[in-house]
């Protein structure tokens, strides 16, 4: 078994200025999935775009809003959301709490940002 | 995309008792993993036991005790557990609050549990 933390994991940046964890990644020897932890602030967001991999997100504190191709929606905590392979997806904060999730992808198909 | 929330999963009860709820299944064609939320109260636990699975798991609420082969391990709030195949693990909570946890395992390697 592994253990971890937020606090024991280093804290890095996403292009978007997001803050994320990777708690647990393919450098520890996980075999299929890789799991993040995600948490910005207020008029924060990330990047608009898509990818041939899919996410799979639980919303752990706070509230956001999803922007999808034709699609807007409300998420808050005790949410999940699948994203598909290929779907345009974007998390916005406009709330003063911070929003943080969890986001699950596939091990290897996102690598970590370089500081 | 899919959007789902706790309130709107059905609950589901383990052989042990306790909660969960399948957020993203196999059912609404998640290609890889599935992600489940348990949650338990006091004096309660998952069954110990190991399978030839993964679990990745983040504690979302709460604390407890994690149990493997030699060991005994606290867990609390912002932390992420990675259990390797056929690691024998058990979660457990002594505490008033409830325990509460994403557990992300490989697509069709558990079934839900039936009522």
């Amino acid at each position: 078994m592994y253990f971890t933390s937020i606090k024991k994991t280093k804290e890095e940046k996403t292009r978007s200025g997001v803050s994320v964890w990777w708690l647990l990644s393919e450098e520890i020897g996980v075999p299929n999935f890789e799991l993040r932890y995600f948490e910005f602030g207020k008029g924060m967001h990330t990047s608009y775009g898509s990818h041939p991999w899919e996410h799979e997100v639980f919303v752990v504190r706070g509230q956001g809003v999803v922007k999808g191709k034709n699609l807007e929606k409300k998420v808050k905590v005790g949410d999940a959301i699948y994203i598909a392979s290929n779907e345009e997806h974007q998390f916005l904060n406009y709330q003063d709490e911070p929003l943080c999730f969890v986001c699950v992808i596939p091990k290897g198909a996102e690598k970590k940002t370089k500081k």
